[in-house]
């Protein structure tokens, strides 16, 4: 069967997934750049946004497991916009009209609307059932290729303590955030069905992956 | 000046450094050894407890800052002894006749009792006072070397909030507790104050030592 898979997710090491006060001017909120600065430096980032440049490197080798081999994602509402987007019935996303999805993108929210049909070959579907029926409907529209789960925290956090996740990748930075939304909170659990390996590399930062076993 | 340092403080990844349930046949409550284990496998650990054998390797070297220069060492009613002890006047600490302290240790609790003399150079003291008032104490005891704060959570937490620490080795472990008492809470200012290294050893264990600024 496909596997459902988690990259790139950033955390402080605090376990923070966002900042406190996300909105349309500060999409991780206090965070602000810093769970990511490692990834946009990345070579993988800078072609998903046809930039030249960018570094190779381990952190680099980790960001690009993210796309091959994948054909739908699930999101969270908190991923799709900032507080307040499905008031808005013009918001697409954050993305411009060629989102780096490329796929079906299936937003979970308790406010779905019509589906957008973006650039590129992604779609974006909005979903109000639980992690199980939309991963279902994911895989179908995966046709037989793996499902990503692209956060926000709550979402991954959900999928893990369901038990639905195969992989995760998780970046711990070395930053503090003090507040926001935590990745790990009642995961107890995965204790027992992972098997957990760490690499730290020489910018700081520290590459889980969880790998579950069979 | 002399340094205030944090060694061996062990944490899981979702940041507990103590389970839920401490109890006398439970030290750490549902954690059990877990957080544990890397080091009390190392040599430094062994030779602690007089014993052959155990670990050269990453994990033991920094095992072995623990010691060196240090003339003090603060712990909380926690870590001293299980829920309780505080009514039980013979208790004196978990490590028999002889602690592996070897220099006054000064226990926090509401609850002070008189001084206790133990074999091989550590003297039990008991206060009830601000983190900082007790540090001054520990600092003329140690006659000019370094006190460590040896732990648990909630006392490394308060001497980290109020930018008393020097230095920290935290050691990551790849579990996850789910419940028990967090190191990390409210902690988001270390983030300005201090360097901070990551380093993961094959044995899956995270390293991190936080340095202050100068
Ligand atoms: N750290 C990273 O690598 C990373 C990655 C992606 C995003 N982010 C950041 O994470 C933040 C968003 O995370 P978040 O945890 O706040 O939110 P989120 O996980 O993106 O979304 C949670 C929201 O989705 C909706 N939802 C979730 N499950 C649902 C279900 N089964 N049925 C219907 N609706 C459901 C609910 O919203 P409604 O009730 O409002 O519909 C819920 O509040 C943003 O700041 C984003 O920038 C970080
Ligand atoms: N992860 C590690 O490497 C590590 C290291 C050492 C210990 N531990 C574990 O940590 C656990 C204990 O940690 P914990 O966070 O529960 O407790 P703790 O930090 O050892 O002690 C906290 C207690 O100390 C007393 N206290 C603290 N500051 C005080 C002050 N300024 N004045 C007076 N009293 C003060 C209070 O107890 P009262 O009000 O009761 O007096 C407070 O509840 C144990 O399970 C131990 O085995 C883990």
């Amino acid at each position: 069967m496909s596997e459902v898979r988690v990259h790139n997710f950033s955390i402080s090491l605090d376990g923070f997934g966002t900042g406190e006060g996300q909105a349309l001017d500060a999409p991780f909120g206090h965070a602000g750049e810093r769970l990511h600065e490692w990834f946009v430096g990345t070579r993988f980032f800078h072609a998903m946004d046809d930039l030249p440049g960018g570094t190779l490197g381990a952190d680099n080798a980790f960001a690009e497991e993210h796309n091959p081999g994948i054909g739908a994602e699930i999101m969270g509402a908190g991923k799709f916009g900032p507080p307040g987007w499905q008031d808005d019935p013009d918001w697409k996303g954050w993305w411009g009209p060629n989102p780096p999805y490329h796929t079906p993108v299936f937003v979970l929210t308790h406010r779905p609307r019509p589906s957008i049909e973006m650039e590129g070959g992604t779609t974006f579907h909005f979903l109000d059932t639980t992690p199980a029926e939309a991963l279902a409907q994911a895989r179908t529209a995966a046709d037989g290729a793996d499902v990503r789960i692209g956060g926000g925290p709550t979402v991954v956090r959900n999928y893990l303590a369901e038990g639905l996740i195969d992989y995760a990748h998780i970046a711990v930075v070395p930053i503090l955030l003090g507040r926001g939304v935590r990745l790990w909170d009642n995961l107890e659990s995965l204790n027992h069905t992972y098997n957990i390996e760490s690499v730290s590399t020489p910018t700081g930062i520290t590459h889980l992956t969880f790998t579950k076993n069979q």
